[in-house]
């Protein structure tokens, strides 16, 4: 691994207290090239642009996957890593299904480790923020002839995460368009399958929703994803969240909330989820909460499903009653090393893993 | 527009023995920005590298879309678009699709007509040679949030363009994976729809096959496309294509067979193909004919279809028996100026449209 540090260090405190998401980026960045079959050296440089031609092939035939990870700082100052061998695993997942080589785990992993540590001062000690972490791999061969592409670039960018979203958010159940198909890349953290949703997201948000809630693409009667979280709802005190699947993201975050949900006493349900049903609890008054999981936004409890013309409003329960609002300060606690870790999920940056 | 020439043409004569499609770009691009809510000045400069952050939003969330034309030189050295108008009303349907904002026609259309003059050297007088061009549309805000980008740049790209397939394929029914959801982006020249075909198309190859005939994610019992190719089934006398449908791209060489086998007396019926009466029609003799049609490719007539385990090999027609053959030979002969266009097709580009 080469280290290229920046000359001055771009970090002030007042960084912390950015709102947007995605745009506060750190000093440094990982890159590394794959050419000629193989990948070559990583490099950890100063973040900034790179030269690349307009016939770079991720911009013509989406060749583009990516993770989302979070690193935390805890109250001692040390800074943690959460479960990063799942996003190491489906990120090869996702490169197999786009056609696009693996990463090494070293390459991964190490370098992961060697770029938090660099620029763990860009790390917030601050409840609930944490530094967004961005492994991304694309396409980037000249060549506009469509066939997988023979040269990539693998990079880890960081940029500082304030609370996603810092209000509760309505979600509309989709009824017209789709994100997956069976035997498509659904389960793939596929570039593809974000711009296919904008515009659906773009009409919900018309009719006064902030996100869809994804349904089968045949027949709009299963659940399946919340905008790009997995979903969950919660009828009566059973918890219950779809299986993944081709078209369902394996989500870390879910897999996570589903083994704190087990360890609370909670009764929570892997299976499919109708429409219907959710409909038919809200109209008994059992439809207790929907909310949304992912690395980003962790838990967001939604205030309300749009289903056709109907808005169906849900309770705005107190933390102490509410699985998602309970299930998040577990999560949260625990991957800030405030909580016992009897998973073994959280990961510890050791310092000076990299001489400059 | 602003016009910057390049110093010295990289251009010789023996750029048109290429055999790779895509990489033999012209002297000159066009790149148009979009920021704050508008189109900036066209720019035809020096085709080459362009600084791009790689947290450029298509890099990972897949905003990007592209359209595929050809320019052609005539005998008496005039240069010929072919139906440019719905490659523009292509490209802004997908825009609408992916959430991207729209091209404006002058930008598109005059931008195109300029380039091409300005580098008409570069469009080969030879048969079935032409020079591609490219139109594309991608992300590029410096943000990784999941959203669409407010900033993108429209790029247009020429390229040398050799015969696509110097050989007839081969390709199989997919049973198993996908191209396009229902209330997907499956019309859309959507970058992710060919990233996410790459992997089935790999399996199809080591299977033996050139390409994938995609058929409907629920069932699999219906053809829609093949390849990155609008298909055509003849059965008997009868030749058949499946109406396009928000799974399938309505392609411009699609479109122009249609009219040139109507014209030309050919029995064409646009209608849904079942897969089981292509299967049907091989085994009693009647499958004749099982071709794709496109613009980088124009007509590929397949020497084998592949269903399940079993090969089904087509007959080779000659040119005056095959309608793929005899209906390529009527569309390039038109596109190039050998023949009269009675459709009004073909668009000539005129001389010195640019001062420099």
């Amino acid at each position: 691994m080469i280290i290229e540090k920046i000359d001055k260090s771009r970090f002030t405190p007042e960084i912390f207290n950015i709102q947007s998401f995605g745009t506060a980026f750190a000093d440094h960045m990982l890159v590394c090239s794959y050419k000629d079959g193989k990948w070559g050296e990583p490099i950890i440089k100063p973040y900034g642009k790179l030269e690349f031609t307009p016939a770079m092939s991720v911009a013509h035939y989406g060749q583009g996957i990516f993770e989302g990870m979070k690193a935390y700082k805890g109250s001692e100052g040390d800074v943690f890593l959460f479960r990063p061998e799942k996003n190491f695993e489906r990120m090869n997942k996702s490169a197999v299904r786009l056609d696009m080589p693996e990463i090494p785990e070293e390459i991964f992993m190490e370098g992961l480790k060697a770029l938090v540590d660099l620029d763990r001062q860009w790390v917030p000690d601050i409840y609930g923020m944490s530094l967004y972490l961005r492994p991304v791999m694309f396409a980037t061969e000249e060549a506009i002839t469509a066939r997988s592409a023979n040269e990539y670039l693998f990079v880890i960018l960081t940029a500082v995460a304030p609370n996603y979203y810092n209000k509760p958010l309505s979600v509309k159940v989709a009824d017209r368009y789709s994100r997956a198909a069976n035997g498509g890349v659904g389960y793939a953290k596929a570039a593809g399958n974000y711009a296919g949703s904008f515009y659906p997201t773009h009409i919900a948000r018309e009719e006064g929703y902030d996100q869809v809630i994804w349904t089968d693409d045949a027949t709009h009667t299963l659940i399946e994803e919340a905008g790009t979280m997995n979903v969950m709802v919660r009828i009566g005190d059973k918890l219950l969240t779809a299986p993944t699947s081709e078209r369902i993201l394996n989500g870390v975050t879910r897999d996570s909330m589903i083994e704190l949900a087990k360890s609370s006493g909670i009764d929570i349900e892997v299976r499919k989820i109708t429409v219907e049903e959710v409909y038919n609890a809200h109209k008994s008054g059992e439809l207790k909460e929907v909310f949304g999981v992912g690395t980003a936004v962790v838990v967001n409890n939604y205030v309300a499903v749009g289903y056709g013309d109907e808005r169906l409003e849900l309770p705005d329960l107190p933390l102490e009653e509410s699985y998602g609002k309970s299930l998040k300060k577990k999560l949260v606690d625990l991957q800030m090393g405030i909580s016992e870790d009897p998973f073994g999920w959280r990961i510890k940056v050791e310092e000076k893993l990299v001489e400059a």
